[in-house]
């Protein structure tokens, strides 16, 4: 029997523990599962013979090196910045690993040993990172093949509410980390390239500059611009592209509300309010405009940010019900980030029955003899339900599928890498489309931000 | 003979020397001078036979400790963060010390000593910090005398140009290190007290909340909120203040002007722009504007800020010539910040004969049985010249005139402090306004931020 250790339960390992667990006769597994709290574990699990699930605290050296030590091969499902524990360890005992986050400085810095001892760690291999690398290797490869030169690569992704439960104004619900999201773009100018030229957007302009996409039956989105589109420019092999943005998906509209909670300060994290714990949600949205002793909050908030009488955005603000009263923030020593996240809980946490969705969207510019082509993709995965999620399916089956095909040498090239090889990408996307995540292809006009050619 | 140590000698050590020198015979006073270029400090002291200049190197243990050993008292007008070496060593050699800066937490966390062994370590006695912090304690003591509850204390400074020489758009020239002016109020939200709410203002509207001061003579001002206003609350006793606010003064329309710059990103300085070396003024305009192949940098500007075609702040823009495409930025891995100051020193340099201006306003209301009143306090100080400065002035008598009262055992209570008490702002106001710095004082109906009542 083949011993998988997955370290690690949260939401995003039901796929894969499913995959796993499916192909545990055929493969001849056997999946131990350890996290703190195994309630999650035992409960995907079902008392499957080819699996158990044990309390593992990461932080007890001794449990976490005999658990490694007795794997054939080490997922890390944990939180970003605890993966570095179970690698030391992998490598320590001669163990391949699997992740789906992003390498981080101390992980690069195990490369060399890694490939020393001819083992393989890979990460970023779920869903951005993960699927769009493999996705976009695979066609920026295919052009290449052909004799193209790209000039041009955006990429978008989305995790969203799916269609069927998308009923409120803002068209989006949490379906991951909250905090991720009331957080974004922070800690510095997004930067990307546009025909040739660098371009910088602050933080409180980058919810202002968005651009559409339209997605065949799913109709139109728009993205605002991720910190660094540059993060991948060499990876990829695009140090001479003219055009590289990559962005984050949301519905048409997001943007325009959200800036409205950029611009009156209140997702910043950088500072703590002192009475946050008897504060209204009215005190709170007040504290970020000029005191008056009889104007309402309401027209303070409209006359601060010009808003019309008649504009959407106020209607999704009324939603939240930020201007109540009665609802206390009741968090001690809270960030403004902190708050305004528990506000939007209110209003944004996922229902019993809703599903999620993951959305992806690639355009490929290149050109052949002087002619320009668009290549764009598109992928859309829905959540069947609160544990089978869009998220869970593509983080976890991208990271199962990985991990069988480790251990069953056909992923071979030794160190810290990330999916963007032939030979990682091919058989997971192969694979990834039996699970209905595939992607649409279709040729457009190359237009680019040029396109008379001026 | 009394040995006074004065290392450094920058633009602010004029009217410092000037004065020490003047005093010399009658008080029995010799003044070295000590700087790693001596250029300024000869230029100054005209071969006056009570004054040395010698080259010191800060970082030279020996030249300084050896410096300090033979001096009475030390007066540092080294750039901040070097004072601590020079404190140091008159902890060590039992030496009375003055300076202008903040009290940083390592100057602070000599208190201890220094009240141990009987030392005086004077700091904040400049302008803004210093002259505010006298003459508001001086009014706050007042009222406090006859009874009276501060309920309202606002505080504005600003260094700006002379009327005489304000011949620019912007009503605006750097007076004092340029650098200070492009990053103002970067680093976190801006937090005040208003009526007993505390209030937050983000960097990126810092510029569009700004208030109106009239002083007589002078005209109307605006300011926008400093950091942090409460920073010395506790320290003058208002820990139950109503309103408190500190703030930067500038001419009206200055801010709604400088708006443009950091609504677009171009004060950002945590992060260097790679090709920032063959840049145009216009190709670094350009970088926070999308790209066009044919829309000019001009309406793509217009466009962003929705600056319409009257508005004065398009000449504004147009008087700096920064959509030059023939001047260079020609400064390497220049962070936006950095090129913005050039770009402005090019319009905001003082010319040969310009004169520079100190403008301070304080507000104070309080309360006497159940009745509200203020006093506006305000004082002008205007230039002489490039060398015997307003800033200059203003920075450089009260050090020197603490320095003297030191020396003289009028100033005894020792510590690491600043100039909040009687016994050191009686005496050094009063000098002052024998130099023409006075502060003019008003009673005005008490408004605050609720003047119905409600």
């Amino acid at each position: 029997m083949r011993k998988i250790l997955v370290i690690g339960s949260g939401k995003s390992t039901s796929y894969l523990l499913k995959y796993l667990l499916d192909k545990s006769e055929t493969e001849d597994l056997h999946i131990s599962v350890g996290d703190i709290n195994i309630d999650h574990a035992t409960q995907l699990i079902k008392n499957h013979q080819r699996a158990k699930a044990f309390i593992l605290d990461i932080f007890d050296t001794n449990t976490r090196s005999e658990a490694i030590k007795h794997a054939d091969i080490v997922i890390s499902m944990l939180p970003a910045r605890l993966h570095i524990e179970v690698a030391k360890d992998c490598l320590l005992y001669g163990k391949n690993m699997v992740t789906a986050s992003y390498v981080s400085p101390e992980m690069e810095a195990l490369n060399q040993q890694t490939i020393e001892k001819g083992l393989v760690f890979m990460n970023e291999i779920g869903v951005d990172p993960g699927i769009d690398h493999m996705s976009a290797m695979q066609v920026i490869d295919k052009i290449r093949a052909k004799g193209g030169t790209m000039i041009l690569f955006e990429s978008f992704t989305g995790g969203l509410v799916a269609p069927e439960s998308d009923n409120n104004l803002w068209n989006y619900k949490f379906t991951w980390n909250p905090r991720n999201v009331v957080v974004a773009g922070q800690g510095g100018a997004a930067k990307f390239l546009q025909e040739g030229t660098y371009k910088y957007i602050p933080y409180h302009r980058l919810f202002r500059r968005t651009e559409f996409l339209d997605v065949d039956g799913f109709g139109r989105f728009e993205a605002y611009a991720n910190r660094d589109s540059l993060k991948y420019q060499s990876v990829y092999g695009l140090d001479k592209i003219k055009t590289l943005y990559r962005g984050t998906m949301r519905r048409v509209g997001f943007s325009r509300a959200w800036n409205m909670f950029v611009m009156l300060g209140m997702t910043d994290d950088s500072y703590t309010i002192d009475d946050s714990e008897h504060m209204s949600y009215r005190d709170f949205v007040n504290a970020f405009l000029p005191y008056s002793p009889s104007d309402s909050v309401e027209l303070k908030f409209r006359h601060a940010l010009k808003i019309d009488q008649d504009d959407i955005v106020w209607d999704k603000l009324l939603e939240l019900d930020i201007f109540s009263a009665k609802k206390m923030v009741d968090l001690k020593k809270a960030t403004p980030a902190q708050i305004l996240q528990k506000i939007l809980m209110d209003s944004w946490t996922l229902g019993k029955d809703d599903k999620d969705m993951i959305v992806m969207y690639h355009k490929f510019g290149y050109e052949i003899d002087g002619k320009t082509h668009q290549i764009d993709s598109t992928m859309v995965t829905l959540g069947e339900d609160q544990t089978y999620t869009a998220i869970a399916k593509t983080v976890g089956l991208p990271v199962a599928i990985a991990t069988l095909a480790i251990l069953n040498g056909k992923i071979t090239t030794p160190g810290v890498q990330i999916p963007i090889t032939k030979e990682v990408y091919e058989p997971i996307l192969k694979e990834l489309s039996d699970f209905g995540i595939s992607f649409k292809e279709k040729n457009v006009p190359y237009l680019g931000y040029n396109p008379l050619n001026i």
